[in-house]
């Protein structure tokens, strides 16, 4: 593992895709993707949340827990071979069967060697309608994690974390140069009209946020598609919408809600540095005062 | 004071005014602006940081130390006035004298009966070019605040406080419904044109993300106008633009940059419940993995 930073900039890659049932053909896609990728001078290439299979979250059903597979595994090794042979950094979030009984979901950062160099498991786990990850994920317990890679310091969090200024902040102060934000989100079909846009709308806003508070890039890898189980379900409408905001909450890259493709953003040290000079939050936080976060709530602190 | 909350919706009126280097004409313009809040249904009323002056800390010279008051004072007294007749809450910003070389950037809430129910005092102090805080005011040593009123809960914090998603988090915990954030930011002159845009966007969109993050109303406060203190100084032109966003980060009510108004917005906790329900955040909070929010930095962590 390299630890040392050698470039003041760095170039992501965001794979937008879509996913069917046959992980195989996922993961081939993926690895097509992750060629184009690299040809087009991406160095740090990102997939979407579990991009190996459908996001079968929407059921809560053993026959799934099959999907998972060890880390190191199959799909490690396979797209180790990618980014030795490529030499670039790949992020890849996967279902991780960690023994009986213990699932999650993670991603590693593989290096330019083609080595594990990272592992996250993804600390908040949402339990809402079609989206029953608590069933199948226990939440992480390896904490927040920024990975010094040979082109740079990334810090990677999974979806549900996007809602967390906690774990934004926490990873950037581990010197995180990006947020990288693996996702797996959409619309119940029958809400979007209704209430599609300021879903949406919250959902970049808040990313921007963390982007802003912490001088830092910010990416997010969604998928496409409309997923439907079976007929039971109505499914989820995977609302792509990638983008990468700048550390002023810039969007500097943004992708269509409905094409597989590649977005690509430099991150900028310089830039991170230009940024927090001129609004040097991080000089000025209350350190002193902040030790109440790690409650659940304090309703009886009130005046 | 009242700890029972007796209404589940409460009407806040935003003033945004301009200030004079005359005190006494800032106060009883602040005064009137507030009877007509009062008259229009403004249940919580709220002035605009160091309302009663220029935003003197343009500069830094020990003369503006005279601004200050005590808390109870002159100020206090005259607004407490006004609540008890009008029966309704204000929220005044002042430059507190609390011993001689210690003064704050502090809000007083004065509840419907012209008593004081809570003093804020500002925890984040900036110190950039025309913004030398730090030269005037010790920071805040009374923690974040929300208080209960008559109305509802209502959490304080100042305009540089906007930057961190810990102030908004500790006090979205305290049981607040709305955070309200008295302002004094603006332009300088010379950097407008280039980045008058994406400074504002940025300020905004923080703001916008505590409100979904903790399901909250927020508001800010703001000055409007070009202050110059004398001919030395470029002066700041403040950018007005007070708003209200709602739980889900919705723009409800939004000032002009240059006109001085007053802005209404109703805070609904119905409408928080129903954010909160539908996107349920604090019940997946990692409190068991937040404490190194209370560190400066991290850089020896990564990895």
């Amino acid at each position: 593992m390299s630890t040392k930073i050698e470039q003041t900039k760095f170039k992501v890659a965001l794979i937008q895709m879509s996913m069917s049932d046959d992980v195989d053909e996922n993961i081939s896609k993926a690895a097509s993707w992750i060629d184009k990728a690299a040809n087009e001078g991406g160095e740090v290439i990102c997939l979407p949340e579990l991009f190996s299979s459908h996001y079968f979250c929407q059921k809560e059903d053993i026959k799934y827990f099959n999907l998972a597979e060890s880390i190191p595994g199959k799909t490690t090794k396979l797209i180790g071979e990618i980014a030795k042979r490529r030499k670039i950094i790949i992020v890849a979030p996967l279902f991780e069967k960690r023994a009986p009984g213990i699932y999650h979901n993670s991603l590693v950062v593989i290096g330019n060697t083609g080595d594990i160099i990272g592992l996250y498991r993804k600390m908040h786990i949402p339990d809402d309608p079609a989206f029953y990850e608590k069933f199948y994920f226990t939440p992480g317990d390896l904490g927040f994690k920024s990975f010094k890679t040979s082109v740079g310091n990334i810090g990677t969090l999974i979806c549900w974390d996007q809602w967390y200024p906690e774990a934004a902040r926490i990873t950037a102060m581990m010197g995180a140069s990006i947020l990288l934000y693996p996702t797996a989100i959409g619309w119940h079909p029958h809400e979007k009209l209704e209430h599609g846009k300021a879903q949406f709308d919250s959902w970049q806003t808040i990313q921007k946020g963390h982007a802003i508070a912490n001088g830092i890039y910010v990416a997010a890898v969604n998928r496409i598609g409309l997923e439907k189980l079976s007929d039971e379900t109505a499914g989820i409408e995977f609302w792509g919408s990638s983008f990468v905001a700048d550390p002023q909450g810039i969007i500097i890259a943004q992708a269509s809600t409905d094409k597989e493709e590649i977005i690509y953003a430099d991150v900028d040290l310089s830039r991170i540095e230009y940024v927090r000079q001129n609004w040097p939050f991080f000089r000025d936080r209350r350190v002193d005062e902040y030790e109440k976060i790690s409650k659940r709530f304090l309703d009886e602190d009130s005046i």
